[in-house]
């Protein structure tokens, strides 16, 4: 059963000064979540953590989570320069990216953040942007073919197409890369990899990072590299299901231990530091939106209508996601009715939920849309002229701090020439 | 065969100005196809197309619009104040949303416009809303089940499910919504529906019409209401791949004829207005967004890395959509290459095209994807810190007009508290 981390009382306190649809993230779930992974990870002294920014781009969590020893792992320009004035720089950032214009490169290499270059024609590309290459460099493997895990009679727990994804450089490639980035100036390498997306499974973790450990054995040998630290990217999902079991953060730790003992250390490689890049498993579920249900529609299905939409949570419409949903108040009530729960775009698509049984929902119920604090606000977009919300922070003394404001119609014409 | 409208000499010229990605419309082709669409419907003294906004709300194309006689379809409250500030008033404009606050049934009624009721519900909403009911206004209906036209050995050619749909009124409430309307004061009615999307067929437009027609002609008989207009909503498509046929508006409006004639003249309705909410069908095939080949990449397939991503056009990476393009300069260059079309989101589902059949790209090359006149830049988000791009519109005289411009990393950071 998934509990809201707001309470009634709280929430109708808090629409008195921000009117909903807003969303809302735990500060106290954020801190306790990020030092169980580090704890899970205390055996690596080199390990950190770089928050995929992409996740929640919002300076109130990345400043939370860089007091947790997090650093952050950046994919674009805008997202360099949110980071380096929220107090990131130099190796507390890592800058993954693809189809790289220059000026990015050059950015990130002029805070001295850790390039992972997404391609081998990227390593001259970098050269010519900087003049020089770093002398701390990180290249991108893809594996290609099928990645799965996990074969039961139900299919695989995870599966991935790594040879259909745009990313990395094949097995020859990253060691070309290696070699002429030595060639270049480059002194120390890293690896990076991902290969499947939200796995429910402690052992994807140490799956890839045998596959990466192996890797960078190989490579290190064939090319005579020093390979400083491997990323192990993104990919620990979260249970957005009630019926869905969370990952055990201590046993994926634990699981890549056992590998890096296993490989790296008798290869001599036991200084290499570990870097994730995990944007869902931060915060996703440290995130709701807090949504009004304003109309009820009794057509060919029952329909409670909220005044949020696609425009604060894209991504039930975008891959048919399921989110958990409490109406506030009634969190013991029995479910006795099935909805769906729709928000107002002029998209059929803009349903939250499909089907859903909830208890029953008057107009006037607050409704807690949970796991919204990863790919929620950030993928919101201004279909049918929506605004974007507020994000607020839920502080661990129980006190409300607005991190960003809701969006204007101003703010929406901002661009326009009349 | 699908032909860009820009040269090659004429996007090098303007991305001297406007650096690409950006997204150019034709304004010959949207005022040619307009007045098309008046003629195919000028039997009926009082059509009008009320543009859908949602598919391109910037103001250089609706002032066109309304220049060629078109009014504006509004889903939301900055929807009607773009409009209004475009000049658009009272019966220039419908109001048609659902889950709807009451601020916008306010705003939409001060405008004089329209307003289109999603739901039974929404009657006493919008009296409550209001203190009185407008003396014009419109319901929308609902048919419920499956769609179906065309049937084929391949299948139907339109199939669509209104009975999953979140949208309009049962046949029961639709009568019970005019006698509730007329009660509280209304005076002239409307009827509104929407079955199916991007329908490529000269039929659906006619169907639809009979539907309705018939349905009205019930409607009035039970009620005694007066039904004043038929707003047939959208629906019409376009032909995105190259293989598809376009649709013949002369024969649509000519079908549609025939069906008032058939059950509207009959029934003593001769004096009803059609009126129509198209969106992709006047807009789409007259914008294309221009981008420029940055990066190539050889691993498991051949891909060209492009400075558009989905944050330009999300239909792709949404829905799977084909867009097609052309590699300016190569339009009549053998096609025998295959690639996938790349942008730089972190995010696999970033592909303009996937296995497409284009002549060599070389890194400079400036690429025109088609048909991003609607539902391009409009469902553009801000995901991985991408910025929206600048608007432009090629003048019938072949000056080039900005009308939007480029979003900065100052519009990103706008609503943050630092």
């Amino acid at each position: 059963m998934k509990k809201p981390f707001l309470t009634l009382a709280q929430a109708r306190e808090i629409v008195k000064t921000y009117p909903t649809p807003f969303h809302i993230y735990d500060e106290r779930g954020i801190r306790e979540n990020a030092r169980a992974l580090r704890t899970a990870f205390a055996w690596n002294p080199g390990f950190k953590e770089y928050f995929a920014v992409k996740a929640t781009p919002t300076p109130g969590i990345l400043k939370i989570l860089r007091e947790e020893g997090c650093g952050v792992d950046c994919a674009s320009l805008t997202e360099l320069m949110l980071s380096e004035r929220c107090g990131f720089s130099g190796k507390e950032i890592v800058f993954s990216s693809n189809e790289t214009p220059a000026e990015e490169f050059q950015l990130a290499d002029k805070l001295g953040a850790y390039i992972n270059l997404d391609d081998l024609t990227h390593v001259d590309f970098l050269h010519k942007a900087l003049g020089r290459v770093p002398q701390w460099v990180c290249c991108r493997f893809n594996p290609g073919g099928v990645f799965t895990l996990g074969e039961s009679e139900e299919g695989f727990q995870v599966m991935d197409e790594p040879g259909q994804a745009k990313y990395g450089m094949t097995r020859p490639q990253l060691a070309q890369a290696f070699t002429r980035l030595r060639e270049l100036g480059a002194e120390h390498f890293g690896i990076h990899a991902f290969l499947a997306s939200n796995t429910i499974s402690n052992e994807y973790y140490p799956a890839l990072a045998r596959l990466l450990f192996q890797t960078a054995a190989d490579v290190a040998r064939e090319t005579g590299c020093h390979v400083a630290f491997i990323d192990l990217s993104g990919g620990i999902g979260v249970p957005y299901r009630p019926d869905q079991s969370a990952n055990d953060i201590a046993a994926i730790g634990e699981g890549v231990r056992r590998a890096y003992e296993e490989i790296l250390v008798p290869a001599g490689m036991g200084d290499v530091a570990i870097f994730t890049e995990l944007g869902r498993f931060m915060l996703a579920p440290f995130g709701h939106l807090i949504t009004t249900a304003i109309h009820e529609k009794h057509i060919y299905k029952e329909y409670i209508g909220v005044d949020a939409c696609a425009a604060n949570l894209m991504r039930p419409s975008m891959y048919g996601a399921y989110h958990h949903i409490t109406v506030l108040g009634k969190e013991d009530a029995p479910c006795g009715q099935v909805y769906d729960v729709v928000g107002s775009l002029c998209e059929n698509s803009d349903k939250f939920a499909i089907d859903r049984a909830l208890p029953e929902v008057e107009i006037g119920d607050l409704l807690a849309i949970h796991d919204t604090g990863a790919h929620g606000f950030s993928m919101g977009y201004n279909y049918n002229g929506k605004l974007r919300s507020a994000e607020l922070l839920l502080r661990e003394d129980g006190s409300v701090e607005l991190m960003r404001r809701a969006e204007t119609p101003d703010d929406y014409f901002a661009t326009l020439i009349w």
